[in-house]
């Protein structure tokens, strides 16, 4: 079920068919001239005022190995449409190219280059589906998680999402963007022992009903783990039965000097934990911790934890693994620039979906903030290596909205401007090891602090400003009035 | 990415934590002792009428070589929760109990067993998360496939979603569970290798961006790939360049007695497949096809094909391989029985949720069709080795919902009567190899075929009947009753 077919790579047939017939025909019209790719999203998913950036280290591993087993070319003559030549040249396929991004756990906003490749026009080609299904997925996990925890007040997010991912690597690749993107642990093994994220559980069911009673199943697993143990509670019934029981079994723990907690599956969870929370401190055990799951998502949470609900943990899965209600990120990979006659020209595609129409040219990401380091506005800016656009402190400068030519703004840099987009591979080789997975979750949240509370609301958020310079958008009248003028 | 780290198999670390810390405790306390699991799911996605059982033979696969790699037990041994005896145990882990399921690509309905394990407890819950991962995510795109298959008219439907799918297996397990449920094909190439299944494309807007002109873009292609050529249209102006650019190239083609085809991606695709296809017929191209893609779903779908739109073939992704927005098949796996004292007893699970109860004991799952093998009604049935509920034809029985107890019906059997649960693993041995996929889905068409159209509609469908016998109604009955008068 892996493309893991090649020796410590990936398969570089993990591509669409038409990346390979359209590389053999640049291949044989010798057009493997550079040409600059840039991955970008259309919108926010989940109706959501910020995106993480999520996926990155995973890609770069990837694309160190994509290339072509003997058993991968046998099957591609076997399909009858590719030359030998073709296919001997494939042989040798190993991306040689550059790719600059922002750095993992970037907070993102619509129209902006998440990635940029810089490569001849066959490698930048056949890796389009590998960036996209690497950094869409992770990237969408990564935004949920950030949700969740930011619904849950901060709190502790266990990602149970195993059961319900899609696929293997939609439940590991999901592991890893949901520790990025808040998560405190997970449930799955693997993916704690692959990406060394902190493994965590509760009991089964299954574990409660294997025993004569609720009781002896709750001491028993007390005996085996005093100090970790969470009691699932709603088998039968979780007041009458579930708590109490808990609270016969947690107090042989207490005697030990252990606490426990208690988890909720079912049932009305705001109702519950209050009940249960009464039944605990009732009993003694006001740090008798209540963690409850069962399908949430960061508006049930939200409501939940404004509601006051003295909940402790959340476990939280499917919706949050998948993206529940959205399960993809709206991830693009177009043609910014390609060469023509020894020069990179700037590309532009039109549509007939005018928001579909792209931002041309090879572009730099600037993010501005006022003096208290709190971002203000991105802006794209064009970044040809003879002439960059630059952004600095305490200069004016007059950006344009990206699509509604008939909006602008006026703007002195009062703290800083920053260039994201940095180069991470270069003539094929990865620039620096991949950052411990702790580092970037922290990164996120440094980033999340860094934007006004209103573009972090659940419902209805503010819409944070991307604009273009001037010279963008310079360039982007002038080639769609061209074109238009050849219709 | 991948858990395949075991030479030939994949890592039993892919399962959740608690199944481990569980099974250490049945395995302490000598509780490995026989039990049945069985795996149902509790409603269909998408507001559907009737869901397809996919993803069996990728599990029977992978529960063939489920073990634990010393660099795994290394792994668990460092978390310090696992008692050296333990991990010996783990180190000899395989399963070796027996696993039963309905035909992959059955037509199936909530509450159905579609997976019983029969198994100790221990091997039972430590292949838990492979099961529900597995078969709810490819359960998941076959019925999501089979609703836009049925909502083309049967039509033919490209299966295009490896760039927005949830990561490599997201990608891969689609691109066999779309077949399964009725796409012709894939861009996947590497599940075309994997699976057999045919690769088909088209073209990206960067292959017309990258040369002087779209004429000269599809002219280059159309050398290339004569009689394979699908133009893609909308990168500048669908009406306006597009198709006129398509039929200058198309009439090189119809010199070398080659069609073609366009490809709309953008717009209004009801508006412009009829302007399209009006400009092909005047151009004497009745026989160049329009391809269609741009998000689309089965409810879209529908419209297009009931609104008369001219369209031969469906370019389908995100929607199809991540199922939208319904991201995850709801399958559980819930203990139904378990020994004690040497006997196998039913086992219930209540829950604070009335919907959440579980239908007790060792189930098979039968299908009554009529005189004409059209499907009437399933049944929920003991499968007591010793003493079966079996139903024959021409005899009257009483049949039960399986929640709602005051509602029953009286029913002969005119047609037939075929218990759907088959043995696939006895003693861990797999007992036959897997069909080819595509007498899988030819099973899936011609299942759906003995459905009324009513189960079939895309929207506000008839719900089928789901029922138990009157053994099984009893014995649930008993269960709560003995239960309730406990607490």
């Amino acid at each position: 079920m892996s493309p893991n077919n090649v020796q410590g790579g990936c398969s570089a047939l993990f591509t669409d068919f038409y990346s390979l017939t359209m590389a053999q025909g640049y291949w044989k019209n010798k057009m493997d001239k550079r040409a600059v790719f840039e991955m970008f999203f259309r919108r926010h998913p989940f109706g959501g005022g910020f995106s993480v950036f999520a996926g990155l280290e995973t890609l770069v591993e990837k694309i160190g190995g994509f290339s072509f087993s003997r058993g991968d070319l046998e099957y591609l003559a076997s399909l009858g449409v590719f030359e030998d030549a073709f296919l001997d040249y494939l042989a040798g396929f190993r991306f040689s190219g550059d790719l600059w991004s922002l750095d993992e756990g970037t907070i993102v906003f619509p129209q902006e280059p998440l990635i940029r490749v810089d490569a001849n026009l066959i490698e930048s080609q056949i890796i389009e589906g590998l960036i996209l299904n690497t950094i869409n997925f992770q990237s969408l996990v990564a935004t949920k998680t950030a949700r969740v925890w930011l619904a849950s007040g901060q709190g502790s997010i266990m990602e149970f999402g195993l059961r319900r991912a899609q696929g293997e690597d939609g439940a590991m690749s999901a592991s890893r963007a949901s520790f990025i993107g808040g998560a405190s642990g997970t449930s799955n093994v693997l993916a704690g022992k692959k990406f060394r994220i902190p493994v965590l559980g509760t009991m089964a069911h299954s574990w409660v009903m294997s025993f004569p009673s609720e009781e002896e199943a709750f001491r028993a697993y007390a005996d085996l783990y005093p100090g970790k143990t969470i009691f699932l509670i709603d088998t039968y019934d979780s007041l009458r039965s579930g708590v109490q029981n808990a609270i016969r079994a947690g107090k042989t723990l207490a005697e030990k000097g252990e606490n426990f907690g208690v988890r909720l599956d079912s049932g009305d969870i705001h109702y519950l934990s209050l009940e249960v929370r009464k039944a605990l401190d009732a009993a003694g055990f006001p740090n008798a911790t209540i963690t409850v799951s069962n399908d949430l998502d960061e508006a049930i949470i939200e409501t939940l934890t404004r509601g006051g609900a003295p909940i402790d943990t959340w476990g939280v899965g499917t919706q949050m693994v998948t993206g529940g209600n959205e399960a993809a990120f709206s991830g693009v990979y177009k043609l910014a620039a390609s060469e023509e006659q020894g020069r990179l020209r700037p590309r532009i595609k039109f549509s007939d979906n005018p928001e579909k129409t792209t931002n041309p040219g090879v572009k730099q990401l600037w993010r501005i903030r006022d003096g208290d380091g709190m971002a203000v506005a991105d802006i794209l800016a064009l970044d040809d290596p003879a002439n960059p656009d630059i952004l600095e402190k305490n200069r004016r400068y007059v950006f344009w909205h990206p699509q509604a030519d008939y909006r602008h703004f006026y703007h002195t840099i009062e703290g800083s401007a920053e260039p994201l987009l940095r180069i991470r591979i270069s003539g094929g080789t990865a620039l620096s090891s991949p950052p411990p997975l702790a580092e970037i979750q922290r990164g996120v949240r440094e980033g999340l602090d860094r934007f006004d509370q209103s573009y972090k609301r659940i419902l209805n958020p503010h819409i944070y400003k991307v604009s273009v310079t001037e010279r963008l958008r310079t360039l982007k009248l002038d080639l769609i009035k061209n074109y238009l003028g050849e219709l």
